[in-house]
């Protein structure tokens, strides 16, 4: 039989994720499955051939912008150039006029328009196909062969979001692309390919479909709350304290109640603010040492696990929204999609969140 | 400048997944990246210690289902056992009151009720959390210590299609449960933990909102062009061909036009069918035998790559409908899901499907 005798951390039980309408299963003695398998990541930590390393720029392309530390020994210490291998079209961001990029308009009339502009009940087309247009760049956070945005001063931790900041200003407000986000991929479990501390943008002409959605579930929470989603948020988890892993004068960090996966995070600015780049260099300081320190204690509890972040910002006409609060999430990759996670978009996660945040919130930094 | 001058296989296009309305990037382009990362998994091959083996039968909970060969050597082939580690909450399957299992309606009264049943525009509960009830149970595929479906001979892989369709029927006829799936995850990579062949079934009182989204979707088709949406498909990948891997007398096996993992395959009955539990055990045999092929395949192309495959059958209040078709999907897991995708929920992909289906098509199985 079920119910409240067992043991809460021996049992499973189902959370809401309100925004993304999924159901979460929290598993926590999933954790206790005896494992065949170990897994060994090796570095090449020959930064010889490291094409973000100071001493080999001609690797990349060029520079579309470029960050210098106070120390004035005039060399770069933040560098964001076009994706080598980019997963959108186009020449670069390197190109000044922006008709060259938005004069794309001709050859997509030749695809499929994407579905929401396909009038309900027309022939449905099964293999609708377009091109892809927008930017991708590589934001190289350190001229040394780091690996972690943990290894970076306070100053460099700083420079690097000031160029998130000014890159996604520049592909929303300057090329008026659709939707553009920040993300950063630490270690081959997290989908890196090089070692070398980077973060990545991509900038798309078309804005994902599950984006849309979360942003009509914000939109439905501010008609029927009266307030957004994460203001209510916000007040929650201060109030609440179990899942709070850190906070600064304008920034909250915690577990989310229904994380998808294990020891997630989310930062949130206490204020509603629709737009990362609206940030000043200020806010940018005290949200970047702020996101430095989540990171040390990801490090300090799961060492060497490999690591993403993602900074969701306001795409197009939501800039000025009362539903849209833009947010970061952090999540170390603790744990394997599985067939069951693939089949259901149904995730396990075997660390409850609230343990989560406590694991996080008691390491010692030192 | 963009356009019809580049190379089709430089340049990424967006294709849309009409079923999940996803968008995902193919972009060849993308698998020339450089590497820093090396990857090894080693296996724990000691199979003294391994509970699915053969003589060990003590260490896994008591089956509820076996399934011998026809060599009448008293042995068992196939045996499926409850999960030891569960990620639904309930006894075991082996509990033969269903009163023991349904009964755990008043527990769920204290929970929230699941989204669907909330009323619109009553206030909304950011910590919605409920109790699961259900089952998960491990389909033990061979007593020898083998890790692949694909080292098991015809006969065995037919029981385990039958262990799969025996155990879907129960929990979908006799227990009632809401939805079922039936897994594998072989390797690492996939999100196994023990090497020794096996597959899962959880089965649960809830319906995922991703499956309920595909379903509503697949009854837009239907009104929309008066035929079902994969029996259309079954057409249209015959007809054009270039994404076939392989056919049998009643299924196909195909890529998937937008594919959101690379070298993903996609198995149909060639006739409507919602339910996979209907399967005669000749059905069963074709089946099993085409998909021990597609592994094969696989196999052959990515040596050691982990993989996992899914078998959608209908849920609840579908097991008729015209509407839903049962399918199975299978992929090795050759990249992996990073921040972009994350965020996004757009995938990268960067094997064009027409592409991965001729590398599939042509191997040589000898």
């Amino acid at each position: 039989m079920m119910g409240g005798k067992r043991d809460k951390y021996t049992t499973s039980e189902l959370r809401h994720d309100w925004l993304a309408d999924r159901w979460v299963i929290v598993a926590p003695q999933r954790s206790e499955r005896p494992e065949d398998f170990s897994h060994v990541v090796s570095v090449h930590n020959d930064s010889s051939h490291c094409p973000f390393c100071s001493g080999h720029e001609i690797e990349t392309p060029q520079p579309v912008a470029s960050y210098n530390d106070s120390s004035g020994d005039g060399g770069w210490q933040v560098r964001v150039v076009p994706n080598k291998f980019p997963a959108v079209n186009h020449g670069s961001s390197r190109i000044d006029s922006p008709q060259d990029v938005m004069g794309a308009g001709p050859h997509l009339e030749s695809f499929s328009p994407p579905f929401s502009e396909v009038v309900a009940n027309a022939p449905i087309d099964l293999y609708a196909r377009r091109e892809l247009t927008g930017g991708h760049e590589v934001i190289i956070e350190s001229p040394l062969h780091l690996q972690s945005l943990s290894q970076l001063d306070r100053e460099t931790v700083g420079l690097v979001f000031r160029a998130y900041r000014d890159r996604l200003a520049f592909w929303r407000q300057e090329r008026k692309t659709t939707y553009a986000v920040v993300f950063k991929n630490v270690g081959h479990d997290a989908g890196a390919s090089l070692a070398h501390t980077h973060s990545q943008l991509i900038a798309t002409d078309i804005l994902p479909t599950e984006v849309k959605r979360h942003i009509q579930r914000m939109e439905q929470f501010v008609s029927i709350e009266g307030t957004c989603l994460f203001c209510r948020m916000v007040a929650d988890e201060l109030e609440q304290e179990q899942r709070i892993v850190e906070k600064s004068e304008n920034y909250v960090a915690f577990c989310p109640f229904a994380s998808r996966l294990p020891s997630m995070v989310t930062i949130l600015p206490k204020a509603h603010n629709s737009t990362f780049e609206s940030l000043t260099c200020e806010s940018l300081c005290e949200l970047s040492w702020l996101t430095h320190s989540i990171i040390r204690r990801i490090e300090f509890c799961y060492p060497r696990a490999a690591y993403n972040f993602v900074i969701h910002t306001a795409p197009d006409n939501y800039q000025e929204s009362r539903a849209f609060h833009w947010r970061m999430e952090l999540f170390p990759r603790l744990t394997k999609v599985a067939g069951f996670e693939w089949g259901s978009d149904c995730y396990i996660n075997p660390i409850a969140p609230e343990k989560a945040a406590r694991s996080l919130r008691t390491v010692g930094l030192g």
